[in-house]
C-alpha cells in the first residue's frame, strides 16, 4: 500500500477544504456517518471490515513538502491552507463498530467529529477501506456458510483488482471465516496463513505426471496436495496420485495427503474420486475443489453430493463477482457551533437516500432469554436505553408497526477509536476479530443468514431521532 | 502499492521453486504465456493494460532479508534455495504487447522465458497487474464509446477494491479513454489530471444553498461546478445555480462553468435542467452527470435525449461491476534444454482450456486498401510472414474454413520488453499510451466494437502451430 496516502483521496475534498479554512469553518465542528444502503447479494446482512487500515491512515496522515508542492502548483489553493495542510494532523474524533460485526443498512458503522476541514478529508480514504474490506468480509462469510463446516481456502490474487485487494483482500476474506490464502505478502504483514498446493505447470514441467508427483512427494511428504487434472483426471491424474501416496506416504507412515480437482464436472469427478481412494485404500485422502467458486456453486454441489473436504475459492470471493460493490456513503448530518450541535439533512426524491440526521449512536437489543439479536435501535448521542425499562421499536418506515420488547440487553455498536486526536482504541489480533465475527454470527437467527429472502432485521430509530428527522423533513432541510 | 512486492505472489510458487532448485530446473528454460479466453461483458476485444506496473516489479524484484527469513521459519524450504532467493535477480526475456493495444482471447499478451524458478515466480505478480488493469481499460473504453465524443470523468476512487484499485484503475481507466480521475494520487504519481466538483457535504454547511454556490463561484470562478440536488433539483438546485453564475461569473465574463445531478430522473431532470439554463441566457453552461453510470445506462440516457456534456462515472468503471474478472492465465508452453525448444501443452475435457503450446509470436495483419486489422496470426517463434506472399487464414476451430488475403501488412504485436534480465524497452508516457490505444481502436471495424454480438474477430494459428498442436494432442500431452 501507498506509505503515504495524504494525497489518496479525491480532488473535491481539498477544494472544499480550502473553501472551508477560507471561511473559517474550520472553527466549526462536523459530524459525519459512514452508512450503506443495501446488502450485497441480497443478503440478511454485511460484515464490517477495514477499521484497522483507517486507524493506521488517520494516524499518520501528514502531507509532506512533495504533496504541498504538487498542490501549490495547481495554483487554485490558498497560501494559509497550503500552510496548514503541511502542519496538518488529525485533531477529532471517531467512533466505529468493530471488525467483524454484523451490519445493517442506514446505521452508521463509522462516526466523525471534527473540525470541517478535517472532516471532510477523511472522506475518500475511510470509505476505500470501509467499502473494500466490508464488500469481501461480507462475500467471504457468505462463502464459508454455504460450505457448512468444510475449509475455504482463499486463493485469489492474480485475479485481484491490483495489490491491495490481493493483500488486504485477502485479510478481509480471513475475517470473513477463510482459514488461510495463497498470498504470502498477506502472511507476512497480517498473519493469515499461506498456503497452497501446485500448479499445472508442476506437473508439465516433469517429463511424466507420476515423475512430477512423486518428486513432490518426496519434497512435501506433510501435507502434500497433488493436481490431477492436467492430462486426464480419471485415468491419469488420479491413478497416478494413488500410486504416489501408497509409494512414498504410506510407507513413511503419512497419511495427511490430498488430491485437487480444478476443472471438469466437479460432482462426478468428487464422486469418481472418492470411490477410486476408498477402493485403493485411502479413504485417509482429502478431495479440495477449486475453479470458478462462489456460494451458489459450493451449496449446488454440495447439495448434489459430492465429495468435497477443502474448498479454494479465487476470484468470484477476491472480487465479490456477483455484487463487487459496497455502496458505503460519508455524509454529513450535524454541525457544532459554539458548543450547539445542529442536525442536517440530506433530502432526496428518493425516500431511500434520505439520511438519518444528527450525531448519534446504535443499540443493539438481544434477547436475554435466547441471546438473539432482536433489532438495532438508532439513538439521538445523548440518549440511553434502560434495560430496566420497557422498550418501544417502530420501523421508521411504517411506524404503526410496534413492538415493546422486556428483559433485554442493549449493547452499543460503536466504540471511540480516537478522542481529540489520540487514538484511544486497542485493535485486536487478527485471529480475534475473525472469532468476535463467528461469535456475533451466532447471535443472530438463521433467518437473517439464509441466502434467499433473509429476514428483514429492523434498524428502528427512537422517538427522540424520528421527531428531529420529521421536523427537518417537513423544514425541507 | 507495497515497496517489497517480492512476496506478493501465491506460495506455490515458493515451494514449485523450491522443488525446481532442488532439481536442478534452474537450468532449465521454461516459457510461459500470458493470455485470456473471453472478453468481458461479450465485447469483441479487450484492451492491454498494466505493462508499466510488470517492468517496474521485475526490475525491482529482490527478496530482503526478512523475507528470507520469514520463508526459513516455514521449515519448509531449502537453504540453498533461500540462498538462491536472497541472491535473485531476474535473468530472462519477457515479450509483451505495448499497453493499450486491442487484443483478443487466446493470443500470447505476454510471454515470458526464464529458467524455471524465475518464470514460476513471477506468475501471480504478472497476472494480478495485467488482469486487473486490462479489465479496467477495457470497461473504460466500453464507457467512452458509449458516450459518443462526450467527456468521460473516473469517479470511483471510495467505492474501488482497496488502494491500488483506486490509483492504478483510474491510470488504467485513463488509458481506456477517460479524461481524467477524481483522484488526487494518480495525478501525482501517474500524471493523470484530477478534477472534481462538490459534495451534498459543501452544500450542507452553509446556513442556505445558494450561499454554498456564491462562496463557491467566487472562490473557483474558472470551471465552477456546482451540484443542484441536495435540496430540491428543480425548484432550488438550478434556480440557485442559474443566480449565483449570473450574478457572480457572468459579471466577470466568465463563461466556462456547469452543473452537477447526482440523482432521480437524470434524462427529465437534464432536460429541464437545459430549459431553464437556457431560458435564462446560459446556453453555455454545461450538465454533468454521475450516479452509478456505465455503458449501458449512458447509451440509454443518450438514446432518450438526455441533454449531457460530462459524465462522471463511478463504482460500475472502477469495479467493472458487470464483470470484475479478467481471467488471464499464465500457462507454460515449452521447456528449453540444452537450446532445444520443446513444445508443453495443457489437455482438457473443455476444449476452450487446451492452451495453444510452443514459443510463439503473434502478426496482426492489416489490410492495406482500408488500414484496417483483418486478423490475427500466432506463429512459431521461428516463423516469418512475408508480406509479398498471399497469406492463407483458417479456422483454427474449423480449419475448413479459409481464407487467403494479399496487399496487407503485418505487424508483429509482441514486442522485446527484458533480454537476459536488462531492461530493453522504453515505456511510452501515458498521454502516449493513451493515444496509442484510440489509434489503434480506429484500426477495428466497427463490427468488432458493438456492444451487442461483435463481429468475431479471428485469431487463426499458422499451418506449423497447428500441426504442432495437433501432434501433442494426439500423444495426449
Amino acid at each position: 500500500m501507498y506509505d503515504n496516502k495524504a494525497m489518496l483521496c479525491d480532488y473535491y475534498e481539498l477544494t472544499m477544504g480550502n473553501g472551508y479554512f477560507l471561511n473559517g469553518f474550520y472553527k466549526k465542528q462536523a459530524y459525519f456517518d459512514v452508512f450503506f444502503r443495501t446488502v450485497p447479494d441480497n443478503g440478511g446482512f454485511a460484515i464490517a471490515a477495514g477499521l484497522e487500515q483507517v486507524i493506521d491512515y488517520v494516524k499518520n496522515l501528514r502531507f509532506n513538502k512533495e504533496d504541498v508542492e504538487f498542490l501549490r502548483a495547481k495554483n487554485v489553493f490558498d497560501e494559509g491552507f497550503l500552510d496548514y495542510l503541511a502542519n496538518f494532523k488529525f485533531t477529532g474524533d471517531i467512533y466505529a463498530v468493530p471488525e467483524g460485526t454484523p451490519i445493517f443498512p442506514n446505521e452508521p458503522i463509522l462516526t466523525v467529529r471534527a473540525p470541517a476541514i478535517e472532516a471532510q478529508l477523511l472522506e475518500t480514504y475511510i470509505l476505500l477501506a470501509i467499502n473494500h474490506q466490508s464488500l469481501i468480509a461480507t462475500k467471504a462469510s457468505r462463502i464459508v456458510r454455504a460450505a457448512k463446516g468444510r475449509a475455504v481456502l482463499e486463493f485469489g490474487a492474480r485475479r485481484a483488482q491490483g495489490e491491495s485487494a490481493a493483500v488486504v483482500g485477502a485479510r478481509a476474506a480471513y475475517i470473513g471465516g477463510c482459514l488461510g490464502s495463497s498470498n504470502v505478502l498477506t502472511d507476512q504483514i497480517y498473519g493469515v496463513p499461506a498456503g497452497g498446493t501446485i500448479a499445472h505447470s508442476w506437473v508439465q514441467m516433469f517429463d511424466t505426471e507420476y515423475e512430477a508427483f512423486e518428486t513432490y512427494c518426496r519434497l512435501y511428504p506433510t501435507n502434500a496436495c497433488l493436481l490431477v487434472d492436467t492430462y486426464n483426471t480419471l485415468k491419469s491424474g488420479i491413478p497416478n496420485a494413488i500410486r504416489a501416496f501408497k509409494e512414498i506416504l504410506i510407507p513413511m507412515g503419512i497419511n495427511n495427503f490430498s488430491i485437487r480437482l480444478d476443472s471438469g464436472d466437479i460432482t462426478y469427478l468428487t464422486k469418481e474420486a472418492r470411490k477410486m481412494l476408498d477402493e485403493a485404500g485411502l479413504p485417509q485422502c482429502k478431495i479440495v475443489v477449486s475453479n470458478s467458486l462462489d456460494e451458489y456453486l459450493i451449496r449446488e454441489l454440495i447439495s448434489q453430493g459430492a465429495y468435497i473436504d477443502t474448498f479454494g475459492v479465487g476470484e468470484r470471493l477476491i472480487t465479490a463477482k456477483s455484487e463487487p460493490v459496497f455502496g458505503g456513503v460519508y455524509k454529513l448530518v450535524a454541525v457544532e457551533d459554539g458548543g450547539v450541535i445542529t442536525p442536517k439533512i440530506k433530502i432526496s426524491e428518493n425516500t431511500a437516500k434520505i439520511t438519518n440526521p444528527h450525531f448519534k449512536k446504535v443499540y443493539r437489543i438481544f434477547d436475554n432469554k435466547t441471546g438473539k439479536a432482536i433489532a438495532d435501535q438508532i439513538c439521538v448521542h445523548d440518549e440511553t436505553i434502560d434495560e430496566r425499562d420497557p422498550l418501544v421499536l417502530f420501523d421508521p418506515e411504517a411506524n404503526w408497526k410496534m413492538k415493546t420488547v422486556t428483559d433485554f440487553t442493549a449493547k452499543e455498536l460503536q466504540v471511540p477509536i480516537f478522542k481529540n486526536g489520540e487514538l484511544v482504541y486497542e485493535q485486536p489480533s487478527l485471529p480475534a476479530v475473525k472469532e468476535y465475527c463467528a461469535s456475533q454470527l451466532d447471535l443472530l437467527w438463521d433467518e437473517v443468514k439464509r441466502f434467499e429472502n433473509p429476514h428483514n432485521y429492523y434498524v428502528d430509530l427512537s422517538y427522540k431521532l424520528w421527531d428531529i428527522k420529521r421536523e427537518l423533513l417537513l423544514r425541507g432541510k
